[in-house]
């Protein structure tokens, strides 16, 4: 058996960036020498590092301090607002949407337009993605990577969409593709948007280390989250809740299956049951006490309910968020979703299941998109500061 | 922040002690010296923990030797085939088994006996089991612990049933019954059985780290392994595909829902919808080419696909088990269950889903059982050496 190699000085640095960066991000206003006692690292150590992501303006001076004294190991550092942000987008089945976010996660500046993917090839939408790109990276931060959220199969780390029924894409080099479009020298990610939209409600939601998050849209995704960590399944093909087949011989699905979730609780079956154009019509009804959209969200809150149940019976998760639009229409659906959920999940006597609405909504994807670039740096900043200070 | 006390000398025995008998289970035949080498601990500590593992019969000299040399430190060690057993129970719906193995997971003897456990009393079963319990340990080996296998929710820390749907029972406090019952000094862990006979599989199957086993009688369960550890959950309630609602307008269950798959794909509607009275009779109609049998399995196949595929779209997981009677009747299931599968999987094209029969079949639970027991002195053996040699 071969003996684990010592570490070679750049490896020991790379670990120890990670480090202190970590302890920074968790703490922020700590000081130097505060860093230093919580990572066991020396001072000195502390100091070097600190300088160098300084410099590569990943950590800042100022600003509140957790620690009063004197002199300069006392100053307070944190991430800094100026830094590298991270890029998100989310190509959803009938919009585009875009935002900056520090990296804190906090959200610089955000877009949104209209867009039916459904009717365009890839070509043409990931020309329009391209465009999006272009316009964030237009403003005046430093874009530090680029995370792209998509509703389908992704191959990780290839950056490829396998298939996404709603768009009618197969086989689309998501990555590849924009990387030819737009001249940025970052890393790009693509992901799953349900598995996204699960990790932005971790990091900024209410819930804690274990929940499903649904994002209800035109399609239906999970995203499962077990222990604080997202649990995708050995390809990373986990959390298809859409296509869980509630009623087999319901109707066709566009992912070749029948009575697929979507076909029955997804927002184009809503909002055709209510007889309203979109979701803004459907609220209005909705507010307005209108028994077409009143039963028509029962109606999708049953068949989410069994298919809940289902998921909940398999995995045994104490708490559902609704997110996307069923963020919006939680006050209707919790109820009847509610009833099916006491009714078919065998243990809710005695681990009984919290339904909560995302705090994130329809933005959870393109947050969490976002929140995966700039986490992505946090998690391994040395490379990104030797780039920067070359 | 308190730190961490330092190890006390019966801390770091307790620790070395596992490491050992892990090392000797891995690759037996080792020496003394070859166990230090592999734990990194001196060859007199190695010696000493070995010397008192031998005293207590959990490691046996002798036999096969995997490196060849002279003098004491090369006598090969083996787990103890005379060391402590585990004693496995499973508390069918329709049958009571136990089991005895060896701290290798061999099995010494089993029985197996028809029990109408629907229409008894807990009171009146649990004194079948006590009664089969004292049979197993009249046996000539000393017992080391006692696994109990029951088919509903368990809470695995106290040993209570908290509800069995197939057996009507509620409440019931497994492990402090047969503990009053049977005067066995030895701990008593009472599972569910469709996550046990998954361990069984994980253990002595032909699987790999990540699989659904489906345990397929009168009710239907499963047990989730991902990445070789068993995924039951935050209260270990996960697993309940039997109450999974495939025809949510369907039959109702005794869990108080409806459509659930063991309605529609257990063992009874089979044998019911064949005309048989039982799975002997349906396994000769089967062979026989019987259409009425054909029929009734090819449905369950359909249903079970429905709820496996709903399984493989939120978990990912490549390989599917069938175990309990479906192992029996996998020749028949496979074709239907497949084309579900093929079907419904949105990301089968990517991820294709294995199918295979359990090599355990019926037998898995009541080995998981068993097996659970030893383990449990193998994870942690210094208590019981200390026990043993008091």
């Amino acid at each position: 058996m071969p003996r684990p190699q010592p570490a070679s000085q750049h490896t020991v640095r790379r670990h120890n960036s990670a480090l202190v960066l970590d302890a920074i991000a968790d703490a922020p206003g700590s000081s130097r020498a505060a860093v230093a006692a919580r990572t066991g690292l020396t001072k000195a150590t502390v100091s070097s590092l600190v300088d160098r992501m300084i410099g590569a303006d990943l950590v800042a001076e100022g600003g509140a301090q957790t620690r009063s004294g004197p002199g300069r190991r006392g100053t307070a550092l944190h991430l800094s607002p100026t830094g590298p942000h991270g890029l998100g987008v989310e190509i959803g089945v009938d919009y585009l949407a875009t935002c900056l976010v520090d990296l804190t996660g906090r959200v610089r500046a955000r877009w949104l337009r209209h867009s039916d993917n459904r009717d365009s090839s890839p070509a043409r939408v990931l020309a329009k993605v391209a465009s999006a790109v272009r316009t964030a990276a237009r403003e005046d931060v430093p874009i530090g990577g680029v995370g792209v959220a998509v509703p389908g199969l992704v191959e990780v780390a290839g950056g490829t969409l396998r298939v996404a029924p709603n768009l009618g894409w197969r086989e689309v080099d998501v990555r590849g593709e924009l990387t030819r479009r737009v001249s940025l020298d970052v890393p790009v990610l693509v992901g799953n948007e349900a598995n996204l939209a699960a990790l932005a409600e971790l990091w900024h939601g209410d819930v804690s280390d274990d929940f499903v998050h649904i994002s209800g849209e035109i399609g239906i995704g999970a995203g499962i989250v077990v222990g604080g960590r997202l649990f995708e399944g050995v390809s990373g093909f986990g959390g298809e809740l859409g296509h869980l087949s509630v009623d087999p011989r319901g109707p066709e699905c566009g992912c070749g299956s029948r009575g697929c979730l979507e076909r029955l609780a997804g927002q184009d079956p809503i909002v055709r049951a209510a007889g309203v154009p979109g979701v803004e019509e459907l609220l209005a009804a909705l507010a307005a006490g209108d028994r077409a959209a009143t039963a028509a969200v029962r109606t999708a809150a049953k068949w989410l309910g069994v298919a809940l149940a289902g998921t909940v019976n398999l995995l045994d998760l104490p708490t559902v968020v609704l997110g996307g639009t069923y963020a919006r229409l939680e006050p209707w659906l919790r109820g009847p979703l509610r009833a099916e959920l006491d009714r078919r999940v065998v243990s809710a006597e005695w681990s009984p299941v919290r339904v909560v609405a995302s705090s994130l909504g329809a933005e959870a994807a393109v947050r969490g998109a976002a929140g995966s670039a700039v986490r992505a740096i946090l998690a391994d900043p040395d490379p990104y500061v030797t780039a920067a200070l070359a």
